[in-house]
């Protein structure tokens, strides 16, 4: 059995160092609040508001450390809510995304792009793969036995030394399945 | 292919007369607003605002005719924002469910119990159940190919003269697999 710890993603967001700065002034740096799963990541202590057209959200956690592109992940639920139609995308691939408003205590950006709903997805140690003939960017079928039990399919598979082993799904998909993070799922055989 | 059209159903109320009369007023009677895909139920006019210990809907639509007993249909989103913990459950079972104060233009109501997350299932009309051999009760697994495509399990069969073919899920469930109202799902074979 390919079992799979799950992780589930709250609305969050990734900032870029030059939105840091104006958000939380010159020279600020993110406070480690706890790791996360992946090896390096981690939810800072600060949180920003954001300000969609039709609804805002005032405490949203920032994952650390900065990447080069700000990013916000939501579930299609908080979309509905921000009024903003953001398509399902893999991390960091945010080409033609709505933005939003984002407001920190120093100031605020006006994102032009950036919203996405996070493609669910499964990070694989390299050994992992390995182990179970698994490659990345393979569609994955994923069984979650919660209290609704699904199958997931278009699960995709990202491998590389930099990971451990993690599924994650938004809130939605969380709760559709009845499961809560640190729960199993069990990788399907094709 | 045993297709299916799916209905998202968003948050709402069904109220007993009593608790219609206690809301809206004496002798009050619901308007219709539009018809549902069941025959004889209807979305009314009238909306209410539900309160929980943490959050509260300011509007959310009462579905009639009157029944029984009044009963809150909420996503897993919605009890996290309201702050209860209902079960998954089919409609009417409401024994032991948490309750939610109900609040109308002329009055409120503390209810003791009656929210639940409703537990997924597809309304079959006798001759539909017949001509695919699905019997009441039966469960059942239902491919959704939407944006983000998954396998529901554990679908309840409900067959009744009184139903129309349809399948109902909740705002999470129909946001996870990235499908609207109208779209079409497939149960699968055994």
């Amino acid at each position: 059995m390919k079992q799979v710890p799950i992780g589930i993603s709250a609305r969050h967001i990734h900032l870029s160092p030059e939105h840091i700065e104006v958000l939380f002034g010159t020279g600020y740096q993110l406070k480690e609040l706890k790791p996360l799963s992946q090896p390096g990541q981690f939810a800072a202590e600060e949180q920003v508001a954001i300000i969609g057209p039709k609804g805002k959200f005032d405490k949203v956690r920032i994952l650390g450390p900065a990447r080069g592109k700000t990013q916000i992940e939501v579930s299609r639920t908080d979309a509905f809510a921000l009024g903003v139609n953001p398509p399902v995308r893999e991390s960091g691939n945010i080409a033609g995304t709505p933005g939003l408003i984002v407001r920190g205590p120093a100031g605020e950006v006006e994102l032009q792009e950036g919203v996405i709903v996070a493609a669910r997805h499964i990070h694989f140690h390299t050994e992992d793969a390995a182990k179970w003939g698994i490659t990345d960017k393979q569609r994955l079928r994923v069984r979650v036995n919660g209290e609704r039990p699904l199958i997931f399919e278009d699960v995709i598979a990202r491998v590389s030394e930099q990971y451990a082993l993690d599924m994650h799904i938004d809130t939605d998909e969380g709760n559709a399945a009845g499961v809560k993070t640190g729960e199993m799922a069990e990788i399907l055989e094709d």
